[in-house]
Parts: structure tokens; C-alpha cells; sequence
């Protein structure tokens, strides 16, 4: 079984807002040495045993399903190779 | 400056209906061999370059505020160590 991981961020230039509530947020957790919060999905795919191109499949789905390319960028880390 | 990733993702036995979401619409791309998709966050933080007990910080921020423990799990990385 291959396990991939696709983290999926906000491109640096477009507005979070979410972070941004959170880092306003810290210093009522007493917090206050934080200068950025960035949110984004983290997304965990299993194959099957059989797959061979893992890798580049997890890319497809990245970019067609997952990503919005104009906003996000993606990167694609396969964790568990033994079926690859 | 430090930097911190917080992954937060449902527990696994929590109902992910995002993930089955993205898994039923794999088919649609011509990808039929995945078993299991799971959605969750990634959270970037960026401390000061002053703060020593990054690690501690971020598993409070994690634990109060960016995870909710009864339903997610997450795990804290310190990617970059410069100013620990």
C-alpha cells in the first residue's frame, strides 16, 4: 500500500484570512511572539497495492481536484514506497 | 525565525466526508485504484527569532486552539531550528 501526502497551501501573495484570525487570536493563549499563521489542507491517499505510477497520479489529482492553481500551490510527498 | 507545521486530522475513526467526496470523484479522472482519502489542515507558524521554547508554544496553540481533541489528532514539526 503507498500512502501520499498532497499539502495544499495559499500562494504567499493572496490574503489568508483564516490565518489571520488565528494569529490574532494568540494572545489570549498568552502567545505573542508569532509573526505569521498560514492555513492550508493537508491530504492523506492511499493506493491500492497494485499502482505503479503513484507519484504521478498524486499529481494529477493534485492539480485537477484538489488545488485551485490560480491561489494554491501544491506539493506532493509519497510516504510509503513499498508498492511503488 | 522559526518555523513550526501543525497537521491536524480527524481521528480515523471519524466519518471524513470530505475525503469521500474526493475518493467518489477519483473515477471522474480516470483514477480508480485509491482506497482512502482523508482531509485535514496544515497550519505554518512563524515565531520570532527570540523565542526559545518554540515546540511547547506550538503544541498549546495546537492543542487550544487549532485542534479540537475529542474528534482530531495532530502532530507538531519545528522545520526549521535556527532560533531554538
Amino acid at each position: 500500500m503507498a500512502r501520499v501526502v498532497v499539502d495544499v497551501m495559499l500562494k504567499s501573495e493572496i490574503l489568508d484570512p483564516q490565518g489571520e484570525a488565528v494569529l490574532g487570536a494568540l494572545p489570549r493563549l498568552g502567545v505573542n511572539d508569532v509573526t505569521s499563521v498560514r492555513i492550508g489542507k493537508r491530504v492523506e491517499i492511499e493506493f491500492d497495492d497494485a499502482v505503479q505510477n503513484v507519484e504521478e497520479q498524486s499529481q494529477i489529482i493534485a492539480d485537477k481536484l484538489l488545488a485551485n492553481p490560480v491561489i494554491e500551490n501544491f506539493t506532493v510527498s509519497v510516504l510509503d514506497e513499498d508498492a511503488v
